[in-house]
């Protein structure tokens, strides 16, 4: 790696749980090669390991305490992604706000008073809620049991999951996965709305709604919002709402301004190697063997690149 | 019900997901009986469907902003759960703070610089990570697979597993567990520094550190801290730290001061029923049947009794 990198959060759960000075144990002893943690392989990663973000499918959501990239994934929601890449063109979102923080659920932005005009986005998309199982495609498939689908697994570094017997495959509402806010009807979304999942995964939501994406940066702006107090945890009152700066595509952006992220790829034996790592972890806090990995506790680690 | 009560938002994920100004649809058509929903279930309920939380094992951490309520298990740590009171009694956390709070995973609390003495209370308590299990002691188990635990459900209104093979049984690390956090030695944990799960089910945690009980109410004081921005989510300055005014066992504030809550009980048919109304949706909403429910989906409903 010649490139300078700085390693984000990804999905928690590296270390022990003691309340150190420091926040981190000096555990350097030499010992003889233990079985490699997470960060054993972060470290050994190369170059193809990682992925760059795509500028043209990449969201700069920005609040005044930073910014939230989005990656959408334009091959699970074809029509979705259209409608909200034209909505961010027109600028539609920019000076709206989050509008609910519904405690380990959903964020939720928008316009409050739903009375901004759309140009020339539709109304109406229709719902992508599955699309069709291809024998073939890009799928790295867990070994582990899932109680929601009979497959769970990878596609292009987001998390999904399919079903041989219905012939779909689906984007899972895995911790910071982004949906399209709907009514009862299944063409009622149009990407105006949208949420982030910010609390345990709300899979019952799978194959019920179109994920459009997962946000790889600065989920932590949307999770620890105060928490709407009205019903659903909505916001009461106008003030209580964060604004919404802007909402730009990244390609939109001059290159100075771009976040230079780079996300893990799901489809190298590094990847495997690092669920493995985290199906029956290393190091010396761990004292019982977990022999599972949940698809939602898999992280998907993502890096800046300087 | 004689009682006035108010629901406390319980596992979320009740609701459509459309940004409606107002945050909830009117859908009060005239319509056949449907399924019921968890609402319908919830409102149905008689008082034996719940219980109080029992003041000897309850406990008040007071923020600025409110109070959060645990309900503390001692079935499952007898000793830890001791150890904690002891501290609780002898003030040890009055005065010290929230010291970490790392994305998607926990926020933890004690004395950030570790200094405070201890007056009764054991520097070193066993770790309490399992108990026996008994074939007869009370187990609402759900039928769905788990990819964590041979069996899983409800004791006593906490999320549990158990294998029969290992002959144990075990609290869960679902959403609001608190637990103990420890180093590497199994007894190096003794309660002065407890965390809250704040994010996706660190089940892999389970069986490898003592959970204590969960988070009854005010889990939102937890979940909306702002990030620490140092290693493992730990807070790098001292003005980051949330300071606690105290902590208190229920039955030591007066009466007047008491939180007075009630949780569904998990052994009953309502519960049951309750549980098969959050595994396939009822309402308008949903189009597609999970037929399966995670474990740390289940709703465990609090109410405030006025």
């Amino acid at each position: 790696m010649n490139k300078q990198i700085k390693l984000l959060v990804c999905v928690a759960g590296l270390s022990s749980l003691y309340a150190l000075n420091t926040g981190v144990a000096a555990q350097t002893q030499a010992k003889p090669a233990a079985k490699p943690t997470m960060q054993d392989i972060l470290k050994a990663s190369q170059a193809s390991d990682w992925r760059s973000l795509d500028p043209n499918n990449t969201l700069y959501l920005d609040l005044e305490k930073g910014r939230v990239v989005i990656e959408l994934a334009p091959e699970f929601a074809p029509k979705n992604v259209v409608n909200i890449k034209t909505l961010v063109k027109e600028g539609y979102f920019d000076g709206l706000a989050m509008i609910r923080s519904h405690d380990n659920y959903v964020a939720q932005w928008g316009d409050p008073g739903e009375k901004r005009e759309f140009k020339k986005a539709a109304k109406k998309v229709e719902g992508e809620f599955t699309v069709k199982y291809k024998k073939d495609a890009p799928f790295t498939r867990l070994p582990d049991v899932d109680g929601y689908a009979p497959q769970v697994g990878h596609v292009n570094s987001f998390a999904a999951a399919r079903d041989p017997k219905t012939q779909t495959t689906w984007l899972t509402h895995c911790y910071g996965a982004i949906g399209v806010a709907r009514g009862n009807e299944t063409d009622s979304g149009n990407g105006s709305s949208l949420y982030a999942v910010t609390g345990h995964a709300p899979r019952n939501l799978d194959r019920n709604i179109t994920v459009v994406g997962r946000v790889m940066h600065g989920i932590e702006l949307l999770s620890s919002l105060p928490r709407g107090t009205g019903a659903l945890g909505f916001y009461e009152k106008p003030e209580e709402r964060t604004p919404i700066k802007s909402v730009r595509l990244a390609a939109d952006v001059p290159e100075a301004e771009r976040s230079k992220l780079e996300v893990f790829r799901t489809d190298t034996a590094n990847f495997t190697a690092l669920v493995e790592a985290q199906r029956n972890r290393g190091g010396d806090w761990y004292k019982f063997a977990a022999n599972h990995i949940e698809l939602c506790n898999v992280p998907i680690p993502v890096r800046i690149v300087k």
